[in-house]
């Protein structure tokens, strides 16, 4: 488990107004997350946001700044959540490509159970393709690894990094559009054309591809 | 050439009415086209956009119902032109693995310097993924051409083009930020990777992604 999305880990213990304040942060980014899937964010105002997430209005400046400042905390979250629990997922996979196809597979599946977090990724993710947060921070450490260990071929690791990027948000987009198309065989389909893309040779990719998957689940907005 | 563009080839010829018609709908597109280029076209009016085209206010009704239904036709025309202008170029070219991979190279190159084109590409090019005109069906068909001929390894062709439309979008907007990590070598690079990622052999792949190109230029807007 990272740090990174918890500036408080490691610190002491939350009093009784930092916690009431935490609870408040966290409930106008999820209301926030939910306006950014149903994509009612660009019209909310900020007292239709404050109802939403049930807390008072003054309070939404106690904590940021407009409106566009909200909305990027409430993707930055949704990252950090996924690049988490993935963390967590491989922290035991020695193998940088194993690592890599087994994050890409579970992004994949989990998104395609959520089409709410999907449909923030596809509107927004293309602006967090070079985050220091969230995803786009473990999967250039996930593509240098590979490269350092000689699973993938030496590339520019960021241009790979735009290039999963992208494959990953269109194929999301599909899973959207046309779900029956973008089922659990897709999923490994394109974790294996990613890993042939990366420089994987090609039947060591299929064999990544399709390895057992741990079990995993995004916990729900509370 | 194909027809894909112009649903009226082959019918008979366009009367007086109809032709002026014709010259009315175009005058407004690349008044739309010059809008999103330099940038301006969120704020226009319909009122500027009509003095731009040079045609009555009116006539703006007969053709569009809303601005964002002008400036998605105009996309469109872009995605048609680029689309004809790769078709004529490869129109020599046997080898489908050697035509797609020329064709996803200049169209790199030519975005890149076009950095408005870029733009409406990477705001809106995820939506027309699976479009039945401009580049969409152009990839889809050169994609089952390589699977067909065994140049590409068996994959769901929709998925494929998904990833291929994903990794494309995904360079351009990076080529949008950081211009001097784009270069012309990335192009050939994200062309190989591509390559690979479809299952054209390693030593192929390269061969292929770093042969000479023929020179190509998008006409300017009129």
């Amino acid at each position: 488990m990272t740090n990174g999305s918890n500036p408080r880990a490691g610190a002491a213990p939350l009093n009784r107004v930092e916690r009431r304040k935490a609870q408040t942060r966290k409930k106008l980014i999820n209301a926030a997350r939910a306006m950014l899937a149903d994509d009612t964010a660009p019209q909310a105002s900020v007292q239709e946001i404050t109802e939403a997430a049930d807390v008072g209005f003054g309070s939404f400046y106690n904590h940021f700044s407009s409106k566009p400042e909200l909305f990027e905390a409430a993707v930055a979250d949704v990252l950090d959540e996924l690049g988490e629990l993935l963390d967590q997922l491989s922290v035991d996979v020695e193998d940088p490509a194993l690592s890599f196809a087994q994050s890409l597979r579970l992004t994949l599946r989990l998104c395609r159970g959520r089409p709410e977090i999907s449909a923030v990724l596809i509107r927004h993710g293309m602006n967090y393709m070079e985050s220091q947060q969230g995803l786009a921070p473990r999967a250039l450490r996930d593509i240098r690894a590979g490269m350092a260990a000689g699973r993938f071929r030496a590339a520019d690791p960021r241009l790979a990094r735009a290039a999963v990027a992208g494959a990953l948000l269109a194929t999301l987009q599909l899973a959207l559009t046309d779900p029956d198309l973008v089922d659990d065989s897709a999923c490994d389909q394109l974790a294996e054309q990613m890993l042939r893309m990366l420089g994987t040779p090609y039947d060591e990719a299929h064999a990544l591809a399709y390895a057992p998957l741990p079990v995993a689940e995004l916990p729900e907005p509370e």
